[in-house]
C-alpha cells in the first residue's frame, strides 16, 4: 500500500481522522458498523459464554470484543462495542435482549408519570463504557483511532415508547403529537444523559463519536424539524464541544439529509437508498460523508460486491472527506471473507487514484 | 359540496377517475389505502366469525367489507378487499395469517426447484376475488369507482422469500445477487400472475388499479433497476393495456420515485416521507400523484391532523391530478372519527380553492 507525504503527514493511523475533517489522505479510510459482531466465530464463543449485558458492562469483554476485528479485517478504526440502549437501563428501565429480536424494555414509557421517572444519571453508572474504552486505547497504542458512540435522541426515545423494534412507530408519534411537552422533556432528559455519557468516552480516550439515528427515517421532513433537530442539533453541539470528530449517521434518511446537517456532524451518514453523490451534494460539500454500501452486498458474489464498491468509490472520486462504510451494520450472516475483501478492495482502487484533493483546492 | 360545470362534467361520481386522469376536478378526491380494516368496528366484528382467508375468498363477505367504509366515510373511491398474497397462495404456496404478525408463507421459495414448483394460476383460482369485484359493482352502481389492486412483482417475490415480514430483506438480496437467473424466473412467472390476476379484476368491472410495492424502499437506486424496473415495467404495461388508471405506489421510494415513474403507471403514489410537492417534481408534471399523510398523523390532535392535511393541500395547490390519500395504510388504532374528519377537511379545504387548472393551461 503505497504512503503518500501529503502536507507532512506521512502515517495511516490517523487517515480515518484525517478523512474526518477533510483534510487530504492517501486513500479512502474504511471501517464497519458492527464489525465487531455476530458474523465472527470469535465474538460468538463469547456471547454463547455471556449475556449481553455481561459483555457490555464487563470492560475486559467490551474491550475484547471491540479489538477482535482490528487485526482480522484491517480496518482504519475501531469503535467501542456497547448497545444504545445502555442509557436507557441506566436512567432506570429494565432491559434485557430477547432472542433475534434484539432489546426489549419492559415497562415503555407512555405517561408523564414513566417520563418524571427516568433518573439522570450519576456518575460512574455509565463508566463501564469509558474503562471499556481505556483499555482499548491502551491496547490500540495509536495504531487507529477510536470511535466513541450513543443513540440520538430520537431513536433512543423511540425504543423508550415502543419497548422494542417498531414497524410503524405509532406509539411513539402518538406521544409526540398528543403530548408535545412530554416529548419536549423526554428528549431533553435524553440530550443531558447523552451528552455526557459521550462526554465521558471522550474523557477517556474516544477519537471520534457516532451518533446513532437508526430509526429516525420514520417521520416525514417537517415532522423530523420539530420533533427531533432541536434535541439533536443540542447533543451534536455538546459532543462538537469535545474537539472530536463527529458522525451523524441515520438510515431512511434520503429527505432528511439537509436538515440533519443543519442539526450538525462533521461527517454525515448515509444508507444505500440514496447514491452517495446525491447525499453529499444535499448535504454540501463542506462535510465529509460515511457510507454506503447496502450491508445486503456482502452475502452476493464477488463479482457483485466489487461492482458495488467501485461504483461507490468512483462517484465521488477525487473528493477528501469520504470515509468507506457500510449504510448499516454488518449482518449476522455474512462471511467474514467478504468483509475482508472489502477492506482490500477499497484500500487496492482508492490508492489507485492521485492522491485526493481538498474540494475547492 | 359546490359543483362545478367543467368541461361539461357535472357529476362527482367520476372525481376520482378524473384526477387519476389530470383532468379538472372541482375538489380533491379522497381514499384511504386500508379504509376497510380493523379500525372499523363493522370489520372486526366480521373479523372475529371469520379467519382472514375466508374473508378474502367468500365473495360476499370481501364485498361487504369493501362496501363499509363507503358510507361511514363517504369517500371518493372503493378498493376492494383482498390480501396482497393471495396471488402467491394460488401459486401452490400454505398461506396463513399469524396474530399480530401479517401474512406468513410456510415454505420460503429459496431454491430453484422451489421456484420450479410455483404454479402458473388456472383461470379460476383466483376468480373470487373478480367474482367480489362484481357484487361491489352492482351495489356501488356507479356511486363511486372501485379500484382493484395486486402486489408488485417484487413485494410478492420478497414475501414468497422470506416468508414473512422482514427488517433488511437478506433472504431476498442473497437471492438477487447470487441466483440472479433464479430472481428473473420468479419474477417473470409473478409478472403473468399478476398481469392476469389485473386483467380479470378489471373484465370484472374494477375502474382503476393500484400495484403496490410496499417493499421496494429496501433497495438501492442501482438494484431497483436491474432487479426490479424491467418486471414492474411489463406487470404496468400490461396493466396499462386494460384502459383503465395504474396507480404505482410504493413506501420509502424518495430516491426511486425518478425508476418507478420509468416503470409506469399514470398515477404515482408516495408515503409521507417525502414533500409531495417534491415527489411529483421528480416524478414529473405528466403523471397524477397520491398520498401523502402520514397515517400515524390520525393518532394525533385534530389541529396537527388539520396542519399537515392543509400543507399537503397547499403544497400542490392549483395542479389538477392529485389525490389525497395516507402514504400507507390505515394503523388499526385509529379513531374512525379521525378519518371522517378528514374526508371532511379535505372536501372543505380544496373546494375553496379555483376550481384546479390543468397542469400546463
Amino acid at each position: 500500500m503505497p504512503q503518500h507525504s501529503i502536507m507532512g503527514q506521512t502515517n495511516s493511523s490517523d487517515l480515518f481522522l484525517r478523512a474526518c475533517r477533510r483534510q487530504p489522505v492517501e486513500r479512502t479510510p474504511v471501517w464497519f458498523m458492527r464489525q465487531a459482531g455476530r458474523y465472527l466465530k470469535e465474538y460468538r464463543e463469547l456471547r454463547a459464554r455471556y449475556s449481553m449485558l455481561e459483555l457490555c458492562q464487563t470492560p475486559e469483554l467490551a474491550a475484547q470484543i471491540t479489538l477482535q476485528p482490528i487485526e482480522k479485517l484491517t480496518v482504519d478504526a475501531a469503535i467501542i462495542f456497547a448497545d444504545l440502549l445502555l442509557p436507557a437501563q441506566a436512567m432506570g428501565l429494565k432491559l434485557r435482549f430477547a432472542e433475534g429480536e434484539g432489546p426489549v424494555l419492559s415497562d415503555p414509557v407512555r405517561t408523564a408519570d414513566a417520563v418524571r421517572r427516568l433518573r439522570q444519571v450519576s456518575d460512574g453508572e455509565l463508566s463501564y463504557v469509558a474503562e471499556a474504552i481505556r483499555i482499548v486505547c491502551r491496547e490500540l497504542n495509536g495504531k487507529v483511532p477510536l470511535i466513541g458512540f450513543c443513540g440520538a435522541p430520537f431513536t433512543v426515545a423511540s425504543y423508550m415508547v415502543e419497548g422494542r423494534g417498531s414497524r410503524n412507530f405509532a406509539q411513539t408519534k402518538h406521544l409526540m403529537y398528543q403530548h408535545p411537552e412530554l416529548w419536549r422533556e423526554l428528549m431533553q432528559k435524553l440530550v443531558k444523559v447523552l451528552s455526557e455519557f459521550l462526554r465521558s468516552q471522550v474523557a477517556a480516550g474516544a477519537n471520534a463519536v457516532q451518533i446513532f439515528d437508526s430509526w429516525v427515517g420514520c417521520l416525514s421532513p417537517a415532522d423530523y424539524r420539530i420533533y427531533v433537530l432541536p434535541y439533536s442539533r443540542e447533543l451534536i453541539a455538546n459532543a462538537t464541544a469535545t474537539e472530536v470528530p463527529v458522525i451523524h449517521f441515520g438510515t431512511g434518511t434520503a429527505t432528511l439529509l439537509e436538515l440533519m446537517r443543519q442539526a450538525g456532524g462533521s461527517v454525515i451518514g448515509v444508507d444505500w437508498r440514496i447514491e452517495l453523490a446525491d447525499a453529499w451534494q444535499r448535504v454540501g460539500q463542506d462535510v465529509a460523508v460515511q457510507g454506503n454500501l447496502d450491508p445486503a452486498v456482502l452475502l452476493g458474489p464477488r463479482q457483485k460486491i466489487r461492482e458495488c464498491v467501485e461504483h461507490i468509490l468512483c462517484s465521488v472520486n477525487e473528493q477528501a472527506g469520504h470515509i468507506f462504510n457500510l449504510g448499516h451494520g454488518i449482518l449476522p450472516e455474512t462471511p467474514v471473507e467478504n468483509v475482508q475483501w472489502v477492506v482490500e478492495l477499497v484500500r487496492e482502487f482508492s490508492s489507485k487514484r492521485p492522491a485526493t484533493k481538498r474540494h475547492g483546492i
